[in-house]
């Protein structure tokens, strides 16, 4: 049996295993000249170098400082085509509705990746998730949902359990855009054709669903969410973007892992969250390319929620490719404080995905692990434009 | 003589050499599957590849899109110490005052550097200086200011002079903070000692003052500013961060290089800029890291500037350590579209430097210039948390 101690650790910095909510998302546990022993991918022993156990390897970091690995909660990674078009168009102040007239928006997301193979979107996929990964994601959480149609979803699906042989995905089904006639049969085609096959076929752990005005209503929402949890799936929502219409209330109501934007959530939905085991994300980079409201991260820990942060990668709303940058802007524009944005990006997304093995460097969690540049931590959650993390270890194993 | 052709350019995409205002900034000339021959470090020939001329070498670039090398036009890279306790503490509210009253704010910023010697400033201005060049800087000023005391002052500028043999650096002399007291004394001694010191040894292009409520004068600014002249420096000027108290129109007519910042700018000094020669200089760095209003970046333009973007690189109020970035902040934060975006922080940001040699891929100029990592050079304003830049050349040669 192979150990291996990783030694040369500054400070070791960690919140505690499992979801944190409110102040304790601003507890983190600091060892400093720690090592972290690793066995069979898993933390063995965590604690001050000189108490360090025997192991059969030694790997010397070099004096800097160890975090968990981030966890990236909410990515629609995969798509074809660009919106470059739309970016430039926006910069000078082309509705989004002239736009999407125009044959623009994400409908052309949705026409390209429509129109791609499997192997296609393996191909344009793999750098971003490598960019994710070089930022510090050492679990990242796919969405379909530029499919619209059946068979494309599942082509998402394959995609994204394709590129799971190379990275930690997890995979979500997103109902993400009504069609423009018929979308009651939309609906009930999603709950008993897409839903159980995405189900049987082992492609997706959640469904998601995207529950706003101009997209799916409550009750449409409460449907596919009954349909998701009657084949076993897990249920996640996209709510309160635009106006808070109720989704929220329902997605805590039904035990949803996650509702996520937020941005204009108010007193009720905080209320709502604060008082579930529902994981609030939000997700900063939309804030930062659209200029939209951001969501009142601070407000949403003061009132006792479990809040994760994601980077929303997507082509329209937050061509954002680090997770890093993600949890730093948090800091900027959520007004979160660093400790609980470094919570926020590890054990809280962990647990927007279901997952509680990682996320915390712990005695039995995953030994996933970023070094990074320098002896200080909060590098991470300060320094912009640059990457902070030097190494990051997945498993214990250098990627 | 050697000449090199450059070819597997999918579009080459350039400003007009020299300054350009309001329209023009929007104004780029964009030449498909082009080539680009450079001879003795300058552009000797641009076009499409089909009319290439023949050379002694040829390099292909593999199928990317070229744009100019970025001129990063207002920086502090300078310094010694760190702000990790500021930026803590500013998360959870603490006000800057008390910050300066336990002894962090800048002023711990200027006693870290004050005590250090060149040849430690050095190695820490280094990795920020190659992650400026790694984000496609092939120019960056610097200033000192962190220094207060003369002999201080005069080591940072000698540490800029050491770097100017590594990247290409222009050197400012920044009077950044008054003394507590005898700030009449002090005002003097710049003037009487500190700017002909570093105007006889060459260890300056530019003075720049902070001319602000809380910091110097208009009429202490006008009185460094006529030193300045009088021993042959540039000047240029911090101004409208907080309030516009004058300085923008004192340096407009003064003749000044630029004015940076501008975040308090309204109708008199945004006319006073248009009016003038004086570049406008825009830090979008400042806004993100301290939720502060965004400088009029769309209305000075509008109105006819120059307007330049800078990443104003400094510990405590912009830790941002990428060119491209603050490029691409512009066009979210400061209303800026892609084309003017580059115009910004090419030709423009190399005018606030006074500098005409560079920042456009035309004959004639200096061959600094980049390869993207895709085909579509609109990448670079778009990737927010990835380097959207592969290979910087500055004078036609791969750093
Ligand atoms: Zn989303
Ligand atoms: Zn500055």
């Amino acid at each position: 049996m192979t150990d291996t101690l990783f030694t040369g650790i500054t400070e070791l910095v960690t919140p505690a295993p499992g979801p944190q909510r409110g102040a304790a998302m601003r507890d983190l546990t600091v060892i400093d000249r720690a090592a972290l022993l690793v066995r069979d991918g898993l933390i063995a022993w965590v604690g001050p170098d000189a108490e360090a156990p025997p192991a059969t390897e030694k790997h010397d970091l070099g004096g800097v400082a160890v975090v968990p690995g981030l966890v990236d909660p909410h990515t629609h990674a995969v798509w074809a085509g660009d919106r470059l078009d739309d970016f430039e168009a926006r910069a000078v102040g082309v509705p989004y509705e002239t736009m999407l007239a125009a044959g623009g928006g994400i409908r052309s997301s949705i026409a390209a990746t429509a129109a791609a193979t499997v192997e296609e979107l393996v191909a344009l996929a793999r750098p971003r998730l490598t960019a994710l990964q070089l930022s510090g994601a050492t679990s990242t959480e796919v969405k379909s949902g530029y499919g619209l149609d059946f068979d494309a979803e599942l082509r998402m699906l394959r995609t994204i359990q394709s590129l799971g042989r190379e990275f930690a995905l997890t995979s979500t089904l997103l109902i993400h855009v009504p069609p423009t006639e018929g979308r009651d049969a939309y609906v009930r085609g999603v709950c008993l054709t897409l839903i159980p096959e995405a189900a049987a076929r082992g492609l997706a752990t959640a469904v998601d669903v995207f529950c706003e005005a101009e997209a799916f209503s409550v009750e449409e929402t409460r449907q596919i969410f009954e349909a998701a949890q009657a084949h076993g799936l897990k249920i996640k929502l996209h709510a309160d973007q635009f106006r808070a219409i109720g989704g929220t209330e329902l997605a805590c109501r039904m035990g949803a892992l996650s509702v996520d934007h937020l941005e204009a959530s108010g007193g009720p939905q905080i209320a709502a969250l604060a008082a579930s085991g529902t994981v609030a994300t939000i997700l900063p980079g939309v804030t930062l390319h659209l200029g939209l409201p951001a969501a009142p991260g601070r407000a949403l820990i003061d009132a006792g929620a479990v809040v994760a942060v994601g980077t929303d990668l997507n082509p329209g709303s937050s061509p954002l490719f680090s997770t890093a940058l993600a949890l730093a802007l948090a800091v900027r524009l959520n007004g979160l404080t660093p400790a609980e944005a470094l919570t926020a990006a590890t054990v809280n997304a962990a647990a927007a995905l279901g997952l509680t093995d990682r996320g915390s460097l712990s005695v039995g969690q995953r030994a996933d692990f970023l070094a990074l540049r320098g002896p200080d931590w909060r590098e991470l959650p300060y320094a912009l434009g640059t990457n902070p993390v030097r190494d990051v270890f997945v498993g214990g194993v250098k990627r």
